[in-house]
């Protein structure tokens, strides 16, 4: 209710931060990315890529933001994946220039879109179904498009994919039979395995898609095929799917930024990524001296794998409310009223999606305010 | 890769759907809203409150929507509340007039949004630290704005809120000294009675949460202050809250939608709200037959409280990545590729912050798409 007569019309809200800020300015909560720790984690594995003469494609929907992804390009990456259609917009946009989609691709509707796309980047999508191709095949003609196409292979995620190399053959000759197509190799991807806890558990499943991809792989060839590519791997297989020697690309995301889930695996400390990733929180009332209460709960924060870690020794994250976040001691120093508290977020890809932009730090001061414009593209 | 010259510019990703569409052509994944049943809610919680004599001020914060907003307060709402400062803007910005935010308001920052919102709309705030008090005192001072000032007292949730009725006076005579603010009454929320699972609990501890509000209010009068709001309650309590004669006003937000958490409760079938809120998702793989797998997983639906119900019989979500979810059979007939599937999301209010639109049907027809202009808003 205004004083004297109302102001109108109504500002906008004031951003988050400015370039040049101090990192003790930024309002909250928002995400923020250490840009010492990130540049390192993409180096880091690209290198070891680009030892193993394998490609790095890495995956967009760790973290749905096209800066990123042009510092990946920059950094040695052959391209992104996305995870949806639809999410390859702004990638495009931007001027990424190679796009993977590592799902199936089915409907009429979803086709189009990728059809319209494919004059814009060099694409390519998964089928694992006879009437994905179908479908496709029509919205490539009636755009005069062109997509490279791969087969995706169950390799013991239970997902999406075809189970053995009869099934695969089928949909390859089906794939060579359009003109607008080209068979692009085969997608061998394992979810499970990336967060297993253990070495030990990690290399051996991951070893057992390899297995899997090689077998399929070999049984192509056998009939004359060529397949040039096979993509998958992730953060939590990558030293496993390199030395295999069977992956030609890998599709790691969230070892650019990781997460508290991704924390907690065991891992050889070559392959042990930078947390690069924050919520900027702040303390909104201290209760009655026994927790201090955060302004970042579950809209600020994905659970799904478990409550984020904080960055301050002595401190636990017990419980999130929609726009609160529980704050107790551990034997460190609870926080007061309004002080700024980093906390590292559950899972990476869907905290990102929470989020229309994201504040990249360095040495405590704001470089830039990054937007994370595919965030909620998931068609 | 374009077969020819490539168009460009790149075309804006087509609409998830045109009004006068029939449901069967939604692109997914999209939030659908049944609005028969919607209205339907919002008219039974309004007769009751009005039958009551007590004022209904839906939370926005369920549903993030202007246009879901005018609906309730076209059927009698008094205003809103917003958890969120930021979250206001889009609703002031859309005409409602009387906003309450339902939460501590803390930091400089958040003080001057606030300030500036308030020569706009009437507002409320709560608070329950000196500290706010002065920070909110000099932000308003600095834009000639005036707020009313709520106090939180702890009705048993142990987040927010002060302890007894001496912590509240401080407050209250605090708020009395600041020429731009008004006391405007006391906030008595309990969150976690709302989600127990019989109404028996339910009940008791919304029952002591009023008794505790009762006392505070008693107190207070016995010195001299007026009390003339209590604001509190929820979808979970509403019928104690309403029974007990001590709550001037209702906070409930999820009723308008609901959700497959609050449909495992056990209600009385006079308040048991229908569910409105829906998820559209489609079938983009089908495995090897055993599974269904559908287009919409963590990026699409909200899994704190738990995972989606199917909206079919016979169908089980069993599990969510993502950008997948799980479906399989419970004697039920598994969907095939592309069958589009409606799910319950199972916490509304982190759902709806995770999609940037709702498509509002009726009678299998898209009636309108609302966008969720308060979504990501939760500074």
């Amino acid at each position: 209710m205004p004083a004297e007569t109302p102001v109108s019309p109504l500002p906008p809200l004031p951003p988050v931060a400015r370039p040049g800020d101090p990192v003790s300015a930024l309002d909250t909560p928002t995400l923020v990315l250490e840009l010492d720790a990130f540049e390192r984690n993409v180096a880091r594995l690209q290198a070891a890529c680009t030892a193993a003469g394998v490609a790095l494609r890495p995956h967009a929907k760790a973290h749905k933001c096209p800066d990123i992804a042009l510092a990946q390009v920059a950094a040695g990456a052959v391209g992104v994946c996305c995870q949806k259609v639809s999410e390859a917009w702004p990638f495009i946009a931007a001027g990424v220039r190679d796009i993977h989609i590592s799902n199936q691709v089915t409907g009429a509707n979803k086709a189009a879109m990728l059809a319209e796309l494919a004059l814009h980047a060099e694409l390519s999508a998964c089928v694992d179904h006879p009437a994905q191709i179908e479908a496709l095949a029509q919205a490539l003609q009636a755009r005069g498009a062109r997509l490279n196409v791969l087969v995706e292979i169950n390799v013991g995620q239970d997902r999406c994919g075809v189970t053995g190399a009869d099934a695969a053959l089928a949909l390859v000759e089906l794939i060579q039979a359009q003109p607008l197509m080209r068979f692009g190799g085969l997608q061998a991807y394992h979810g499970k395995v990336q967060h297993m806890r253990t070495r030990a558990e990690r290399a051996a499943v991951a070893g057992g898609a390899a297995r899997i991809a090689a077998e399929v792989k070999a049984a192509l060839e056998a009939r004359g095929v060529v397949v040039e590519r096979i993509t998958g791997g992730g953060t939590g297989s990558v030293e496993f799917d390199l030395a295999g020697g069977i992956y030609t690309e890998i599709q790691a995301g969230s070892y650019a930024l990781m997460d508290a889930d991704y924390q907690r695996n065991d891992w050889d400390d070559a392959w042990r990524f930078e947390q690069a990733l924050f919520c900027a929180s702040r303390v909104t009332s201290i209760g009655d001296g026994t927790r201090s209460v955060l302004d970042a709960g579950l809209k600020s924060l994905a659970v799904d794998t478990g409550l984020p870690t904080v960055a301050a020794v002595g401190l636990a994250y017990v419980a999130a409310n929609d726009e609160h976040g529980i704050l107790r001691s551990e034997g460190g120093r609870l926080p007061g009223l309004d002080e700024l508290v980093m906390l590292a977020p559950g899972h990476v890809d869907p905290t990102m999606n929470l989020h229309d932009e994201i504040v990249a730090i360095r040495a405590g001061r704001v470089e830039a305010i990054w937007p994370i414009s595919a965030r909620g593209l998931s068609r």
